[in-house]
């Protein structure tokens, strides 16, 4: 089952979408919003599902979907949880900064608390006041789970999953040396993310959900070009049941919650850090990882971070190239 | 006019709160919750006010205000933001560990992300898994800002602030050294916190609210027994227009954005840490500076953290020793 939610008000307006995301359905008379369908899932799931089945039949009456006029699935969330969960991408980052790796990230999973009161929409603008705040994307899955218990095993925090989707989780570089400094973790260095226009339950995803991870070439594009295509299922240190279990160690999480993978990242031959798309590599999904890679190689970095005008990309396809969660597609425009 | 919201479903139910705490109008047919109200304020605000009036004239239908009947007035908010305006409270706390102060700490807030996906109720226990975890209660002020625009100033900023309350922002400090030390901020340290039962408009606290700060003793006990006292007006380095400000530096605030002071705390005679309530000083609102005092005194902390079976109590009243927000009021109790 794949769910959106098309602009309107505050919450949007949920729908389902077909699985090739050509038709949709209005699910208002199930749930107004996903919000609300999330905080009542057991009443609603098997409705929705219902739906579903009947759009695919063409047994519903049902629109053509745009991706443009749809939000991020939660235009807004009570929490958004970001992992960091692919450790090669700690690891270059802190190394193209002179800093070693912590042997404990190998198994104590990094997380900070995001923003979660306005995501942009999955074709919105990305608003920068400052080019000279080091705009990047980053290229991430997460998970939408329902309601999560405090002492959650990972194993039991699978079966809290109730849907997948994409994530850009936008990056102001130049002012995270500052404000992690300060002790706190990230606060104006991550301003708005924006997910994809749609959401998947796992049991839609196929074999490319297992273990905890989405498999599949996560597709990064720079302008037209390609940036990287990791493989979202290789090299993810932690599964997102570890990761929901470490959101819950010491509280409950309330139904909705986003937890986030990090930047996908995958090593290269040997441990290495993986070679750039020019290069025969598959590439990185933020600009920060070539940076590094280019400071590591040639002593400083050669990619700049995002300007006004640039666009990002961000997609996963099928087997048969069909997209699965619809693009994030953005430009950074001067605010 | 005072708002809170009456323990119901996730999102509790709104009702209109008199000036003594004493008795509620309902107010459902305004909006359902408060944050319904706070999404369209323009709206609802007038509404509410009018309703508040006809409360105080004994002109509606009201029902007796029981405190313990109340969830926190947002039972779960699309963000909370903790600010650390009191810089004594961090001096002291950094002092205890032998880390000096950095001079920026006088001029650029420290602010965290927590979690709001769901929040204690003001007499709710404290879930507390292991005693070891070195759980602590943390008195403090917030404030319920509408809308906020990218970019504000600290002036504008005033103006957007809808509703003051209390916080009890519970703390987990044997789990803070590691997780700071991750770089990435609070996560696992920082559980559920809890509000007072009641949010109170700026313009009702009268000359309490001034210069963007609330002014008046922070009552807080521990087991029946004053902790402190500390004035909220004073030694607040930053006023809420520069957290709120701060906040929405890279990206816009939603509707129900609650902005937190951190830990109220002031100096002692000359700029010292402040004593004890047993000395004679206003002591402290949190047991962290406690501890540090004793360190810095007798070489190693007396007063130990929460333990199970534990209460504690915040609580502000106004110049005739009425209760201003209602009392926080926790039990510590195992999970």
């Amino acid at each position: 089952m794949k769910l959106a939610s098309l602009k309107a008000g505050r919450d949007g307006r949920l729908v389902v979408v077909s699985n090739d995301l050509a038709w949709f359905a209005d699910a208002g008379q199930i749930a107004p919003t996903l919000q609300a369908a999330l905080d009542d899932w057991g009443r609603c799931e098997p409705l929705l599902r219902g739906l579903a089945e009947s759009l695919e039949h063409g047994a519903t009456t049902s629109e053509r979907f745009h991706e443009h006029e749809a939000a991020s699935p939660l235009p807004r969330a009570y929490q958004w949880a970001d992992g960091s969960a692919y450790v090669n991408h700690v690891d270059l980052v802190r190394r193209a900064r002179g800093a070693s790796l912590p042997e404990s990230f190998w198994t104590d999973p990094l997380m900070y608390q995001g923003g979660s009161d306005g995501f942009l929409g999955p074709r919105d603008p990305i608003p920068l006041a400052d080019e000279a705040w080091g705009c990047d994307l980053e290229g991430e899955v997460a998970v939408i789970t329902g309601d999560v218990p405090q002492g959650v095993t990972p194993q039991a925090a699978l079966d809290c999953i109730r849907l997948v989707m994409l994530v850009n989780d936008v990056s102001l570089r130049g002012l995270i040396p500052d404000e992690l400094a300060k002790g706190f973790g990230f606060f104006q260095s991550k301003p708005a993310s924006a997910f994809s226009p749609v959401a998947v339950t796992p049991d839609s995803l196929g074999p490319a959900w297992r273990d905890g991870r989405l498999h599949g070439p996560l597709e990064v594009e720079l302008n037209g070009a390609l940036l990287g295509q990791p493989d979202a299922g290789i090299d993810m240190t932690f599964d997102f049941g570890r990761l929901i279990a470490h959101a819950a160690k010491t509280r409950s999480l309330c139904a909705g919650t986003i937890i986030g993978s990090g930047t996908v990242s995958n090593r290269g031959e040997g441990g290495s850090p993986g070679k750039p798309i020019a290069e025969g590599g598959v590439g990185y999904s933020c600009l920060a990882e070539q940076r590094s890679v280019e400071a590591i190689a040639h002593g400083a970095p050669r990619t700049p971070f995002l300007r006004f005008g640039d666009r990002v990309r961000i997609e996963m396809r099928d087997g048969r190239r069909h997209s699965v969660f619809g693009a994030i597609e953005q430009e950074v425009t001067r605010v």
